[in-house]
């Protein structure tokens, strides 16, 4: 088994293969990678909007800010299934940038 | 041991508390969160415009849209640190929404 | 008589007045402030993507551009009637920054 | 004598020729269409976060926000500059949308 990212990335390399009447990101993928990226940017702004509004710690505020940050990664890896590339290289980046052991990812990854 | 979203968020836990003239982390907190904001949207623009720019498949221009993306991440978790969020937030919402196992992620939260 | 976005800026506040079930405008003011700024960001990732595909002076594509930053601007000017602003306050300010005489726009503002 | 808009882009189009040493534009037009595509979105989130801030009506934060969209449309002439548009053509645009009459632009476009 992987992670959420790593799962997350095999439902929507699946569904870029969809029927685009029936997916929503297949929709997005036939649509085109302008499509995809109006919807990081206006995910973005979202996200901008919602973090200023739970600056007062509010729960409900800060609820909505993990949804609408969660629209912003959903909608970047659209982006990134899109032009075949995969969460695991934006963690790598990371990774390496952080010098991070990531240890239990990668021996998740080789089973 | 964990993914590297959890290592980074420790680490950036650490670094909100650091001397702001030596991390560039602890500097971002101590602008407050208009600053962080402002480094999102930012990276936000700069994905997108490395995103037309891969659009033709080029290997160099597709590590600058991994370099790009790992940047807006990044940012974005520095933004949920300063709101006391953490990255854990987020995959659970994705987890939520596409209903997936995360398995082995939960173990490896639980070691 | 006025310039474009003196007469627009009127309209602008005429339709501030407006039944929101029948204008767009007024729909945006009651829905409120972060609606109309995500109106603003949106546009302005539009006119962004409208700018990199209109890169190679193709014709079609300028005039495309020209839609969105004609929506980017539009955008802007209900976000300043949403905060009782006017686009005067916004040429004031870029004719005091570049020293410019605007001579004919405040004689037209006299009459 | 013309508008604040055109003497704005008189003075654009010659420092789009000046040394990129010694003007701003001239820089930015050096770097290319991605800088100055950065320069817009980032004003724009700029324009954004203040516009929150001046929720309240607070006077100092409306003017960061005048401040702010000046900006936004600074650079946004700059890009029209750049792919050698000119403001003209967006005023014409939301002229023709929202049916105005822009009699004097007209007539002082004509001295």
């Amino acid at each position: 088994m992987s992670t959420v990212l790593d799962e997350l990335a095999a439902v929507l390399a699946e569904r870029k293969q969809a029927d685009p009447d029936s997916s929503y990101v297949a929709s997005l993928h036939k649509k085109g990678l302008n499509k995809i990226l109006e919807k990081v940017g206006e995910e973005c702004t979202e996200t901008i909007l919602a973090a200023k509004d739970a600056e007062d710690q509010d729960d409900v505020k800060k609820q909505a800010l993990v949804y609408e940050t969660a629209d912003l990664w959903f909608h970047s890896m659209v982006m990134l299934s899109h032009l075949d590339l995969h969460p695991d290289d934006i963690l790598s980046e990371l990774q390496r940038r952080f010098n991070l052991s990531g240890l239990e990812e990668k021996s998740s990854r080789n089973k």
